[in-house]
């Protein structure tokens, strides 16, 4: 049995992005969706994100067969309160969020009983809100399925169908590991990202401005990812707080060590390590995971 | 006065881009060129980085009115050297380096009583060698010089000028001040992208396939600049040394703060700065100098 009639919860970057994907690849598959916020109701029905906007998310899910939570992890309690009452039996529920054992703690207190499969499609880019989404954006991209050890087999191969048919490659592993995959590939990078460019806006010695003409040095690389939605990311930080520690413990263990190398004029260490990443690149090139072109292909402006 | 014939001094992905933008934008002027890999000069009179490459650096820059060094900047002072005996009177000698009072330093000591003048055009992408170079690389982006207080102001019109015509904007300023606001625009960066590159490829729970999977996530961005050229940011490390470490020690501080926010699940704080470094995206867009498109136009592959 295949997925006949979708809804999404959250019409944003992702939720937008899933409605026009499966518009655009499952166009016999049906679409509704819900947002807690009217003007982005209003330019989700504009935008045609989903095949009609409810004004509740009850209505929006009344006929689903799978329903995707595609709000900020911290909001994930409240949307599964929000559609409890209306779920169909069997309905699969799933969701989008970076931090998946929360989730699932989130879901199972919400929505006792039902047939939850966590998901994190491992894409995205620094804009929000349901203007931002296209149906592309899953292609060729990973989507990391945390089913719960008792979890409905069938249920699984059905929402693995689902982001294949999207473009996604996915991949089947326990939330704890995700966590810390993702806090490693994702959530340190966010947050270094955002901590640097704080650091730089605050310099005395050096103006913002200076800062601005400047960044092509590599600072503007690090305000792209510092754009992304600042609720979606606090709210990331918040609920997978260990394993965000952790790394982050490795990496400040790592840049004391490069720090003692400058001081001390170590360049064979800082060659050592610089060419060791020069590597790593390469594979993300090959695994095709990045755009080769020299500066992501940026355009002059 | 203007320039009638330029002699750049490694023909890497820097000088180049040089000798191709000359060649575009300045067709009158005679280039000329030498590196001291013998690969590398194959290659660069193959692509015509430079009208005549030569066998040695003194015959390249016999001709010469301006002289551009474009080796990493721990191979100043040799460069220097190299061309010392043949340099014609009243030459400017330039460079592209990007730590300027090592530069000053290093080519007061090789070229006494030369017309020395440090520039740094902050452009660059994160492929190195002969082949890397473009026409269009500095264009609108910035290119800093560094003359010292009894520089010639003819010289450094000129210097000025020249840069201008490929597309650059030039701003003036002491040496010590560049290294400092290049430290947090450009050394900083490339510092934490190389640690955290290093970082998530050491990590014993999470594999080195996962990280290169999912690095989607955020990870590949500072990949990218992690695969920039060792030996260019080795000497940068160790010749921009104070300046590093001083906005190392400020990354470290705020970075420290925002661990504690985690820990203490200060949601305020994060929300306040992830607000806070949207607004300098905004301004680096707004100034040019970054593409807009999402994800910096990256394409599907």
């Amino acid at each position: 049995m295949t997925i006949s009639h979708v809804a999404i919860i959250g019409l944003g970057l992702i939720g937008g992005s899933v409605g026009l994907g499966v518009q655009e690849t499952l166009p016999h598959v049906a679409t509704s969706g819900w947002d807690h916020d009217p003007e982005t109701r209003e330019r989700a029905a504009g935008r045609g994100l989903v095949g009609r906007v409810y004004e509740t998310a009850g209505e929006a899910v009344a006929e689903a067969d799978l329903v995707i939570l595609c709000v900020p992890v911290g909001a994930m309690e409240e949307a599964g309160h929000a559609i409890a009452s209306s779920l169909p039996e069997g309905a699969i529920v799933s969701d989008v969020g970076s931090s998946k054992a929360h989730v699932a703690r989130a879901l199972a207190k919400a929505l006792p009983g039902a047939q939850v499969i966590p998901a994190h499609p491992v894409a995205g880019t620094e804009k929000s809100g349901p203007d931002a989404g296209f149906a592309e954006l899953f292609r060729h991209r990973w989507c990391i399925l945390t089913p719960a050890e008792d979890a409905d087999r069938e249920a699984v191969s059905r929402l693995s169908a689902f982001w294949e048919a999207l473009g996604a490659k996915v991949e089947v592993m326990d939330a704890a590991h995700h966590d810390l995959v993702l806090a490693v590939t994702s959530h340190l990078p966010h947050l270094i990202a955002y901590t640097i460019v704080g650091t730089a806006s605050d310099l005395e010695d050096v103006t913002r401005s200076e800062v601005i003409k400047y960044s092509a040095g590599g600072f503007r690389d690090f305000t792209r990812i510092a754009a992304s939605d600042p609720t979606m990311w606090r709210d990331v930080f918040l609920t997978n707080r260990e394993a965000v520690l952790e790394v982050l413990g490795r990496f400040t263990e790592d840049l004391t060590a490069l720090q003692r190398a400058i001081r001390t004029g170590d360049g064979d260490k800082l060659f050592d390590l610089f060419t060791r990443t020069r590597a790593i690149r390469r594979e993300v090139i090959e695994e095709g995971q990045d755009d080769n072109r020299p500066d992501f292909g940026r355009k002059d402006h």
